[in-house]
């Protein structure tokens, strides 16, 4: 399972000196109960992780020297951004936190026709901090080497124009069409053909994912329009947050990056 | 995304006539406040979907007649058992919760070594009936035909035992060795390698998850003796809840019951 390891802020690292203050300190000192000559495992979102001693362990402050330098193998080469419709209560929450553990590397809220929550942009700010926090847990929880990015709020054309400009693969979550293929047979076959074209290097896959009920059939045609495939997650009507966790399973799956 | 439909209680539905009490007879009158003349959904764990059209709606009985039968299409033939070690708080709800939407037939929780919830007998079955309750919401919400089931408890020795005699393809959650291949791939291999010998019907795929903590070494010893298959989910660690998720998703995908 490998040790707990931290998300420190840039610049905490200089050379071979890490210095280590505010809530990570906190944690080390009196949530850890760690002490000098103990070894930890910092991360400071630069892709690289630090094995570093305990040197100083003062209240305020946690001096440690780098001892090794590991690029994890833990960080996903595929690039998922999931555009998830705006979702009631926690099941924001938890969307970010499964779909940091499994792999997505940015999200992008997106305000749905059938959205339930529609906050203002002023209450989404306020949300963003606690989001972060989901996210920085999950991450180190689950040996993320770098941070997921979260937001800005997007419209469903906004979304929808970014996901088709930005990635090789893109898609819609969508249940109510028979001829829709399913999601992880489109991205195996994706693959397949950019393989083939001997394409190397991580690959950039969007997928939309609805609120509470469903995206609308006239944003299943905005999506088409700009380019965005249509993808079944099966028969069965997922809830909303359930959606979310499978698809970004079926995609990383199909992309190998869930055991190969 | 289709109306909501009832599990009722075997035998409420005779010939053409549904005579419906208790819960269900309160949801219809009170909570969704339906009529004489409307037509519902009715299930009773047969396997067949009853259209009925509501003649009588009184306090206590609502009488309806079947007008139509169906096979509903969401039912998998995949007979996935998921053996969930008990997990602590509403995480094991969660799992019952998102691994019937995904298609579970059946939840076996065992008593994994590292277990931090080790409830006595008599406390797990108080849990039931909540259990059941959660499942048949799941199941009614997602669109399932038949209830998955849920217990008795089992041993991991005794999980390992039946998930290998009942199963074509058994396999053990397994984070811990480098050799261990993803559970897509083998049971994708799996699937073809007995489409290739011709069996067709129904395969049973029995699936074991871990605890807070994983598997133990000893644990992963007992299952590859008793015959399951230790398979990865990726080189991320996912939080138990997760990893139960991913596994159904990532079995019901491999054998094309989330979209093909």
């Amino acid at each position: 399972m490998g040790s707990r390891s931290f998300f420190v802020e840039p610049g905490s690292i200089q050379g071979d000196r890490a210095v280590l203050r505010g809530q990570v300190a906190h944690q080390l000192n009196h949530v850890l109960r760690l002490a000098e000559g103990d070894v930890i495992e910092l991360l400071d979102n630069s892709g690289t992780l630090y094995l570093a001693r305990i040197l100083e362990c003062a209240r305020e402050e946690v001096v440690a020297r780098v001892e090794e330098r590991r690029e994890p193998a833990a960080e996903p080469r595929t690039r998922l951004t999931l555009y998830q419709a705006l979702l009631k209560g926690d099941k924001m929450e938890t969307v970010l936190q499964k779909g940091t553990e499994i792999g997505v590397t940015r999200f992008v809220p997106v305000l749905g026709e059938r959205s339930v929550s529609r906050p203002g942009a002023g209450e989404l700010e306020r949300k963003l901090p606690r989001w972060r926090v989901i996210i920085r847990e999950a991450a180190e929880q689950s040996g993320r080497a770098t941070l997921p990015e979260v937001g800005p709020l997007a419209s469903l054309e906004e979304a929808c124009r970014q996901a088709a400009a930005a990635a090789a693969l893109s898609f819609m979550a969508w249940e109510e069409e028979e001829m829709s293929f399913g999601l992880g047979r489109l991205v195996r076959e994706a693959r397949r053909t950019r393989e083939g074209r001997g394409e190397a290097g991580p690959v950039a896959v969007s997928v939309l994912v609805g609120p509470e009920g469903g995206f609308s059939a006239r944003e299943a045609g905005i999506a088409r329009s700009a380019g965005v495939r249509l993808a079944s997650l099966g028969p069965r009507i997922l809830r909303a947050e359930t959606a979310a966790v499978v698809a970004a399973t079926v995609v990383m799956e199909a992309m190998g990056e869930m055991g190969d």
